[in-house]
C-alpha cells in the first residue's frame, strides 16, 4: 500500500497488540504496527502475511503510512514507558491527531498527559481495553474516555473490533477526560474481588468439603450454566481440568500459592479510600494477595498457630455444594454493587457523567468480569440511572435477601473449620451494616470527641457539638 | 526575659500547642509561642502568667528572643500550611537551627522538606505526637526522625516533657528521614483499628447481648482492669457513663452515628498496599468509617433488604459478656501485629532502621493506643528484635490460640444475629489465613496466567512457567 493509506497505527507488539491488529484486520481496516523491538516487528510481519496488516522499523516511517489525521493506539506497559513513547511519537504528529493509550495506565497519569497534548491541539484518548490475548483477537470490552469529539472519529473502527452481546458492541464512550481508564482500573478491582471469591471457594471445596479436583471442575462447570454464569467460573473449571506436562498430575496442585499483581487493584482499593466509598470486597482481595506472598512466615506459623480442635466442629447441619453455590453468587453480587457504588461517587468527584447502565452493557461480553448477572444491572441502571447501590434495586434486593441463609451458614462454617473465607464472610458482614440505619459510629465520634475535641453530630437537631468529657 | 533566651519556639496556639508549652515550663524551660492569629497569642498570654512563657506577634520578634542555634516546633494542620509557615519562618532563620514538625504530616512530604531544608542547612526533624490535649499537657507520646544529631540536640526538653512509664519517657529516637512520621501514621492506622473493634464490641452488647448504656459503662470498667487495660476502653467506660446538658438522657445515644476522619489511617492502609502488607484490620476500620457516611442510603436500605429470620437464630451456645471480651482482646493484638508487620516492612523499604521494641516502648504511656499489652509486645520483640509478625511470638502465639474458642463464637454469633462486626470477625480470618501453609492463591496465579500469560511458579522447581490453557 502507498503512503497515507494505513487507517490505524498500533505501538507496542505483543500478544494483545498483534491479536488487536489481526481483529482489526478481519473487519477490513488497514492498518500497520510498531515496536521498539525489531523481533517484534518480524514476529508480526511473519504472522499477517494474509492480513492487510504491515510493520514498521522505526517512528517516522510507521507515522508516514498513516492517514491524516491519524489515529495511533498505545499497547505498551503502564508508568514512564508510556511518557517515553508518547515523547519519540510527538515530532512526528500534527494537530487534530489522535493518540489512544490502551494500557492501564493511572488515571491521574492520563489526565496529566490529556492536558500536555492539549499544548499540541492532539487529542488523547484514554481507553481500558479488558479480555486478554483472546479477547484482543476475538473481540475485546473497550473503555474510551476524553473527548467526546474524539470518540466519534475513531468510533467506527472500535464498534467494528469489539465484542458483540445481542449485536449491541461491548465499547461505548465512558466521559471525559480519564473517565475511561478509571472505569478499567474498577473493573480490574472487581476482577481482583471475584478471583479472591472463587479462590475461596475453591479452599472451602477442597479444605470443607474435601472435593477432589476432578468434583471441583465438575462443580464449576455447573454453576457455569446456571446463575453463575461468567469467564473466570469459566476459565476455573478449565484449570481444574489441566494435567501438568512435567508431572502428568494436577496442574493446579503444583502452582506455588503466592499470588502475584500489575497494581490494578490496589488502585481501586487506594482510591476509593480517598472518595470515602467502602469498597471492602476489593480490600480484601488486595490483602490476600499480599498475604500469599509471606509463604514463608505462614509455614512458620503453622506450627506456633493452632486450629480449632476439630472435636469442637459440631455445626449441626453440614453445608452443601449448593450452599457454597449460593453464597458464591451472593458475594458475586456485593462485589459488583460496591465497585459500581465506586464508580457513582467518582461520577460526581471527577466530573465524568458515567452512564452506569452503559457500563454494565458493555462488561457483558469480550472483558474478564463478563457473567450472566451484568444483564440484571443494566436492568436495574435502565431503570433508575440514579440508583446509589445496587442492593437498593427491588429484584437485586430480593435475589440476595433469598440468599443469606446460605451464605451465613458457609460463613459459619468456615469459621468452625479454620478455613479462611476472608472476603466471602465480609460479603455478609457488609450486607449487615449496609443494612444497618444505626451504626456504632456514633462511639468512635464520642471518642475522637473525647481525645481529640474533633466534636460530633446529633441526631436530634442540628449543628456541631463539644463535650467537655468525664464531667 | 532579654533577647535570644528562650529554649524553644512553638508555632500554632490551639489547645495542643498552649497545653505543651505549659508542659515544657513546668519542666522549668522558658518557651514562646507564635501564631498568625492574635487573639490566640493574646489567650496564650493571659492562659500562662504564672510560667516562663511569652507569646510573639509577629515571625521576626519570634525568632528573635529564641536562644541560638534556635529550636522551633509547628503544630499546625498538616498540608500546605505546614509549607507557608515554613516559608515565613525560613527568612529569618540560620544554619544550623532545627525546625520541628509535629503534626501529622504525610511522611513524602516530610521527606520533601527535610530535603528543601537541607539545600539552607536547616535541621527538620518530622516529630508525630500522639495524646491529644491531654497529652500534650501532662505528657504526651513522641516519635521523632530525622538526623540522629538533631535528636540528641533536643533530647533533653522532649525527654522530660514526654509522659513516663517507670521511669521511662515515652520518646526516643525514631530513625532517619520521615521515620517519626510514618509510625505515628502506622500508630494512628491501629488507633483507627482498636476504636472499629470497641464500636462492634458495643454494638454487640447492645443489639446482640441487649445491654443497656449502664452494663455496658460497667463492663468496660471491669475489662480495664484486666489484660485489655487501655486508654480507649478506659474513657469508652466514661463515654457511656456521660449525661447529656441538653436532654439528660445518655449522651452516647443522640451522637449521629457518622464518624469523621482526617486521613492518618486511610494514609496507613494505602501504604500498606504499596508495601504490599495485608493489614485488613486497619482497611476494614476505614471502610466502616466511610460506610458509616452513608447513613440516609442505610436508612433506605433497611427498608429493602432483610435480616436472618429470628426463629432460625438457634446457635444452642448463647454468646456471653465474657466471650466478648475474649474476643476483643484477640482482635486487639492482631491488629497491633499487622500495624507492626507492616514498620517492620517499612524500615526496610524505607531504610528507617526502626526498633520495634523501642517503639512498644514509647507507645506505652501518653499516646491514644497505650495499652498494658504492649508491654507483652516490648518483651517480645527485645526477645528477638528480627521477629517477622507479633503472633510468631512463643507467649503471644499461646495467648491467642488459648481465646480462639471464643472469638470463633462471637463472629458465629455476629452472623446469626445479623450484627456485623466486620473487623473483629476479619481478626480470626486473618489469623486463619496467616497460618494457613497453603493458600488457594494457586488458583489466581492460574487464572492469570491463563486470561493474561502472566506465569506462575512451581512447588516443586524453580522457574517461570506459563501453560497454554485447554490444551
Amino acid at each position: 500500500m502507498k503512503e497515507q493509506e494505513y487507517e490505524l497505527g498500533l505501538i507496542g507488539l505483543g500478544t494483545m497488540g498483534q491479536n488487536l491488529l489481526m481483529n482489526m484486520a478481519d473487519c477490513q481496516y488497514a492498518v500497520v504496527g510498531y515496536d521498539k523491538n525489531k523481533s517484534k516487528v518480524d514476529a508480526l510481519k511473519e504472522a499477517t502475511r494474509a492480513y492487510k496488516i504491515t510493520g514498521k522499523y522505526d517512528v517516522p516511517s510507521f507515522v508516514q503510512v498513516l492517514k491524516k489525521p491519524r489515529v495511533v493506539i498505545l499497547l505498551v506497559p503502564a508508568g514512564k514507558i508510556v511518557d517515553y513513547v508518547i515523547q519519540d511519537l510527538l515530532p512526528h504528529l500534527e494537530p487534530g491527531d489522535i493518540v489512544i493509550d490502551g494500557g492501564n495506565s493511572h488515571f491521574t497519569d492520563t489526565n496529566r498527559r490529556i492536558e500536555a497534548l492539549k499544548q499540541k491541539n492532539i487529542e488523547f484518548v484514554g481507553m481500558g481495553i479488558s479480555g486478554g490475548a483472546e479477547g484482543a483477537r476475538k473481540g475485546p470490552s473497550m473503555m474510551p474516555g476524553g473527548k467526546e469529539s474524539s470518540w466519534h472519529r475513531i468510533q467506527p473502527i472500535f464498534e467494528a473490533t469489539a465484542a458483540k452481546v445481542d449485536g449491541e458492541p461491548c465499547v461505548a464512550y465512558m466521559g471525559q477526560g480519564s473517565a475511561g481508564h478509571y472505569v478499567k482500573m474498577v473493573h480490574n478491582g472487581i476482577e481482583y474481588g471475584l478471583m479472591e471469591l472463587i479462590a475461596e471457594a475453591y479452599d472451602f471445596m477442597k479444605r470443607v468439603l474435601k472435593m477432589s479436583n476432578h468434583d471441583i471442575a465438575t462443580a464449576f462447570e455447573s454453576w457455569n450454566n446456571d446463575r453463575l454464569e461468567s469467564y473466570l467460573i469459566e476459565i476455573t473449571a478449565a484449570i481444574f481440568r489441566q494435567k501438568d506436562a512435567l508431572t502428568k498430575s494436577d496442574l493446579i496442585d503444583v502452582i506455588r500459592d503466592e499470588s502475584k499483581q500489575k497494581g490494578t487493584g490496589k488502585w481501586t482499593s487506594q482510591d476509593a479510600m480517598n472518595l470515602q466509598v467502602p469498597v471492602p470486597g476489593i480490600d480484601l482481595a488486595v490483602a490476600m494477595r499480599d498475604l500469599s506472598g509471606y509463604k514463608d512466615e505462614r509455614a512458620k506459623a503453622t506450627d506456633k498457630l493452632s486450629g480449632p480442635v476439630p472435636e469442637k466442629v459440631t455445626d449441626g447441619d453440614q453445608c452443601s455444594l449448593d450452599d457454597l453455590e449460593k453464597a458464591l453468587y451472593f458475594s458475586f453480587v456485593i462485589t459488583y454493587a460496591q465497585g459500581m457504588a465506586q464508580l457513582r461517587k467518582a461520577s460526581t468527584e471527577y466530573n465524568y457523567q458515567l452512564d452506569l447502565a452503559t457500563i454494565a452493557k458493555i462488561w457483558r461480553g469480550g472483558c474478564i468480569i463478563r457473567a450472566a448477572v451484568l444483564e440484571d444491572f443494566r436492568t436495574a441502571f435502565t431503570k433508575n440511572s440514579n440508583l446509589e447501590n445496587l442492593l437498593l434495586d427491588d429484584n437485586i434486593a430480593a435475589s440476595v435477601n433469598d440468599l443469606q441463609d446460605e451464605i451465613r451458614k458457609v460463613a459459619k462454617a468456615s469459621i468452625d473449620f479454620g478455613v479462611p473465607i476472608m472476603a466471602m464472610s465480609n460479603a455478609i458482614a457488609y450486607f449487615d451494616a449496609y443494612r444497618s440505619a444505626r451504626l456504632p459510629a456514633n462511639l468512635i465520634q464520642a471518642q475522637r470527641d473525647f481525645f481529640g475535641s474533633h466534636t460530633y453530630e446529633r441526631l436530634d437537631r442540628e449543628g456541631v457539638f463539644h463535650t467537655v468529657w468525664g464531667h
